[in-house]
């Protein structure tokens, strides 16, 4: 039996990671370690300067169930250091309740716990649908969940790498599958300005996301727009390939 | 006279960045906007559920300053939308309290504000000493900073890339500057256990950092170890080029 451990962002509370343990229960063993509070836009953050509880839930449906005080890279660091028994085989986070799809690959707290896997040299997955509804229905994603686990459990992934997978919300049924790039476009954001009782003034980040290759249909927002899921294979390394073009830097 | 604006993960308190900021005063117009807390290991994370105050302080030296109370990603982002009156020239970010080198790229709130500036297409380095030690002499540094400021303004940087500088500390003067990777390695780490008043067990992350190529002269870690500087071009984007590798995903 394989050992699956599944973590989140979006907190030990969130329907989408029930409706995952359920589905990879099928699979393998799961042992699940959730941030204990929401850690949206946490990306690969991880505590240093102070300590981590941990607690142990009730098992949910046979699953082995902690929450911890801490981020998602938090979660898969101190399972894959001292909660499991064994190396898992694959790290599985999600299902987020919101897109992380083009940009948001980088701010995501769900991918964040995959590239952390992926450092530990563990097959990792996150998955991703796009409704922020705290009740959205996952039923869609499930056979795509089922299916990307178990094939990635035989295939492996290249070293550093893991998987973003993102399924579009409204379809009872997916067009497919699709191996595609991260689209390229930015947030084009602002900050809303508020005064607080004490007339101190306050901000809150609100944009929208501009598809700077909206004709480009190897890209992931392509994909949800057009109902297939889309698989982005994305790197934890961060070296440029291309060293010799700075040398106006190196005086050696 | 270039805008630069100026930001780090350990705080507007930091000796570094006040190091930071005199040195670049001789370069252009500098606006700082730091967090009012320590941020180290904040990666990208960004603040999207919670609102940010922010607090003009007295000028240093000319520079305007601001404090946040978020990330370093939080600290650029506000900057860019809202606090400064014209967009940067370039974002520079440090100079971190301890080495930002090999893998430590993906944890580093330092870096996770030089790859914010980048995702705004604004050429951005990030500054780091290989000293935790608050009053760490940055002395060695400064020309370092001087001239790789200048030399980035002058060529900008290619579109989606920034640059992780570390130096080397105990050095009067550093042997040069090298363009190379970033070192391939992990942390080997653990969570030292303790109990609380209540007897409950809490976990401390502690672990020593393993390089796995040592003798290889083209890493920053080779550098560090051996008097040079070290400029790694690290790259925001995250998609995997060799797509064709997955075709065990795809049924389209």
């Amino acid at each position: 039996m394989p050992l699956i451990l599944v973590t989140n962002d979006d907190s030990i509370n969130a329907k989408g990671v029930h409706e995952l343990i359920r589905v990879l229960l099928k699979i393998g063993e799961v042992v699940c370690v959730c941030p204990e509070m929401p850690q949206s836009g946490m990306s690969m953050a991880l505590t240093v300067n102070s300590p981590l509880m941990v607690k142990r839930l009730e098992d949910y449906h046979g699953a082995k169930m902690y929450k911890v005080n801490g981020t998602p890279v938090d979660c898969v660091k101190i399972a894959v250091d001292n909660l499991l028994e064994r190396r898992p085989d694959i790290v599985v986070s999600g299902i987020n309740h919101g897109s992380n799809a083009a940009i948001n690959v980088v701010y995501s707290g769900t991918m964040g716990a995959a590239f952390e896997g992926c450092a530990y040299g563990i097959p990792s997955i996150g998955f991703s649908l796009t409704s922020h509804d705290e009740n959205a229905d996952f039923t869609p994603c499930l056979p795509v969940v089922e299916n990307l686990v178990k094939l990635t459990l035989e295939n492996g992934l290249p070293e550093g790498v893991c998987l973003n997978v993102n399924m579009p919300k409204g379809y009872a049924e997916y067009k497919g599958i699709r191996v595609v790039k991260g689209c390229k476009g930015r947030w084009d954001d602002h900050y809303v300005e508020y005064t607080d009782p004490a007339r101190r003034p306050f901000y809150w980040l609100a944009g929208k996301y501009v598809n700077e290759e909206p004709e480009n249909t190897n890209t992931d927002e392509w994909c949800l727009a057009n109902g297939y899921v889309s698989v982005v294979p994305v790197l934890l390394e961060r070296t440029y390939p291309n060293l010799s073009e700075f040398k106006w830097i190196s005086d050696k």
